[in-house]
């Protein structure tokens, strides 16, 4: 389908920088998704995406509160700092969630010329631990961000599987985001089945009005846009982006059910999206990865992490789990 | 072809982040392109691929040479400025070119810490203004660079077309950038027929060794970097790149060979790659743009810029230089 | 003076960071100077100042547009690149200044997203070629600036003396700056007699809402801040900074009056502040430069630049126009 | 003796930007001090100092490890992040400490090019908790952080206090940071006495190349650098910088044991340096901070941070006790 995308955007010439029938076809049904007119920035990484969201969201001399597992915080190699020159603090995490309390906490700073002053509270959903906020979590802590003057972010390079895992379609991505007050979201493609694609989703427009500059500041402007919007555009149509996210986090409940038993008690959680994050002994986990790759995610507890896709199948899950029986001498 | 390659990478599943069998081709291919052992690195954009180039050749406290009418100084938005934390100084440029002479000028700032110290020289190959520097001018200009201790880098967004048009197929390629001693390159491919597919090239590793960490910090790594890496197999097998772009330069000549008779003697220089710039009836040029899309140039002396490329047919020629005799009233 | 000013802030204790009765007198005798309320930030060097007003200037993705000779372009070693992150846009200036015309062709890039986007104007006064903006000439730049959204800001570590050379006092202040509508000025100390002192006044206090955070961030704030305020203090009581700067440029009237007779006709212009700018046989400078020290300016020009001081003395300029009679061989 | 120097550097004119006797004679005072040749930077305020070492010790794309309640953490608004580019990775520490477990932990992010690259491990002695590492402690940690590669920087805001505290006078300086490895020390003045004067001082000096240019990019240049320079001279000179700083310890001793005996067993610990932290109700805090001003220190803990200086005296020590005995209502 993505694919099939790519063809067509292939025929006949484009202007550059956006100026295509596929940028705004895919900003129409980014419209259409959130229910009301949001400003639709496509970017070309991820990690760019984040940068290019808080870039637009932080005022001067401002920081960002994240969770001490977040990807911006650990997996960016210090791009938001190196790309924005801005702080991020993290804030303890449980199961990759922070509470109000924390995000309370941080604010104390706000108005002491000495502290860092938290601008941006940026959350992952789903979380780097494969599990959700809800939604009343989430508005909870919009409130608290919004009440002590911070914008708010959501880091969603994994948004589609914490909304389908909600199970109310695209309601369930407005009740998210939109009804909470949500100011932007990286928006991503590229785990959910595109060959590379993110977006940056201004649901607060008035954080948009320099966003076209910072995407080329941040490096993150494709001069032939076609091609990224146009898998932007088969993922969003027929609500596709749902039923991928939605097959993934089905593959992962599988997969759950066909290792679990062949763990120790507790040493594997039911997943709540498309992640599982085993407790292996090393030694077997470093066969099953030579086997079969997968990264490891807690080293201390020998914790791993095992993904399901928008193109696992169920016969991939059978072969997986029957390797880790073998393995595991079962 | 591209897409073909798409297609071909799209099937089964590969390891992200470069460790997949389309990379290490490309990075083959790249190192019998050159004739040595290069470190490539693939990036996602043209902006990205410069600031990445020059983020590996610059040390502390340094800034960059480059022409006034450079890319990376013009048309970048200041992501240099921003993302490296350097400054650029634009040395004075004739038709895209600057000397040995300029070089020399602002190396005269070196060992004063009042004035920024110049650590890079950026070179675009083919310029800005679509003219090469011969191999005997970019040789001149890295011995001036390299005698006062700057690297060179070459910003080559467009360097297939400056090869195609020296005529020595591979081998020109090395006589202008391995004979001669340039360091860095950012090697284009969008420009040259590639949906959306950059490479930094380091062609003395010394200055690669922290590279695979500034490329995630300037946000440039793609995780499913075989569809990129694909891309530039595609190109770079059976030598398609240099072909495409000499096919680019053949359709510019034809473009100047159709329309210079419509225009004022001197109103449009005979072109050396694959971009012209007549000067035009403003009225005349607005009409034209308004048919089909060109970009102003040199407002100031009503100046534009007309581009062929890979897929240029002789066909499209002939329809645009029948328009600009219609507009011209001939 | 300024001495006595820091042996009475020795005596006793007092809290850190402007919390003190010397900082708060400071900032009441700036509301005095300019004649109305203005937020006043106490700094501790030139390049930092002047660091710190375009932080609170700059908006998200802006770039700062100065003279191709200003002091933040040329002699601070890339410090605002670095700091800030954005890039300085040099505009040709004719004796350090710049004018409309050049403000507003710079801002034919404003919308444009892949160009950097001007959003603030530095002019400095006087400037680094010891010349002055009248008060005119100031209002229309700023008028040029505002009516495209830029804020203006005035590198002014030598605003004492252009105001000085007005001869109108403090309202000659008022006059250049607040009728104007100037947004921020560098206010310097250390070029007009101070241990080093400097501070940043935004006239336009919305600009300053950040100003206290900025400040720390770009390493300006002075922990023990009432021996730098004290020295403010004594300079602005009494209007003795207008005295020592008028002065200064007493003595470069004096030192052109007693050397250009020496020099060729054209050799040396007439002072409008503290400064000259002789040209000189180049072994004849070197030799006066051994004897007493002065910096070169132009060198391709061979010419130099001569400073007098709040504390330079008649004799003072006798003696050095005697050496220089002495080694031009008169 | 800080006022007298200043007297003496006021007379008579000196070369800006450290080319003056002062300068040198200070740059000769720290070389005897640490038996060395090093290399010294005068520098304006502590967390320019910090922000100008670390500088100088990063290399491309790296980051810095320091405690959680580290100054640069902690306490200055995010400067480096801003000015470096770079993240601060905080690590768990005990007292204000951390130890080499937690450096070889946050080592384990080396090679991997999503996580940031440890660089250089930041220490701070004597630390924000008013404590000391030990010279082995020291020893330890330069040791482990060399052998994964980085280099070690010592924040010394109160390096002084922590010599004192050995009681081995200079000696003791020698063997916490020559004989133990350390690269490069901010070494503070501003805390010890003098009116405002900061240092860095590149032990191992090839990390010192670039410091001169970088010093000016951080705003730490100070052109009247005699005034800075010589408070320098005047402390260092007869070693008073640690008769000031055993001075103050031996105050904060003679705090604790006057106040000891008011407060609960263990709300007070006995001060290693010049502070201490006694636990207090908040309302009897409130009471003394609105008589005589302190810090808050750990909000939570209800925890306050008492400091005394080079000029504290054994009066204002017995009056400030009162004041707590009388607020305390004993």
């Amino acid at each position: 389908m993505v694919l099939e995308a790519l063809v067509e955007a292939n025929q006949g010439h484009a202007l550059a920088y956006g100026d295509d029938p596929w940028t705004k076809r895919c900003e129409t049904l980014f419209n259409e998704v959130f229910g009301q007119a949001v400003t639709t920035l496509i970017a070309v990484n991820g990690t760019g995406a984040n940068v290019l969201a808080l870039a637009g969201l932080l005022n001067q001399a401002e920081a960002v509160l994240c969770s001490d597992w977040s990807h911006i915080n650990v997996d960016e190699t210090g791009a938001p700092e190196r790309v924005l020159g801005a702080k991020l603090i993290p804030l303890t995490s449980v199961a990759g969630r922070v509470d109000v309390d924390a995000v309370t906490e941080a604010c104390r700073a706000l108005g002491n010329p000495h502290h860092a002053q938290p601008g941006v509270l940026s959350l992952t959903q789903s979380t780097e631990w494969g599990t959700c906020y809800s939604v009343d979590e989430i508005g909870a802590l919009v409130d608290a961000a919004h009440a002590r003057g911070l914008r708010v972010h959501i880091d969603g390079a994994r948004i589609a599987n914490a909304v389908a895992a909600l199970g109310l379609g695209v309601d369930g991505l407005r009740a998210m985001v939109i009804d909470t007050g949500v100011d932007a979201i990286s928006f991503g493609g590229t785990k959910n089945g595109l060959f590379g694609a993110e977006a940056v989703i201004f649901l607060n427009r008035e954080h948009a009005s320099r966003a076209v500059y910072l995407r080329k500041q941040v490096n993150q402007l494709a001069s032939k846009m076609r091609f990224i919007s146009a898998q932007f555009c088969a993922a969003l149509e027929e609500s596709r982006w749902l039923d991928w996210a939605g097959h993934a986090n089905a593959m992962a409940r599988q997969l759950h059910a066909a290792t679990a038993p062949l763990l120790p008690e507790g040493a594997i959680a039911s997943p709540e999206v498309n992640s599982v994050f085993p407790v292996l002994p090393p030694e077997a986990a470093t066969t099953l990865q030579e086997w079969c790759f997968f990264w490891d995610w807690n080293t201390a507890a020998h914790q791993y992490r095992w993904m399901t896709a928008w193109d696992t199948t169920p016969e991939d899950v059978s072969r997986f789990a029957a390797g880790v029986k073998h393995v595991l001498g079962h």
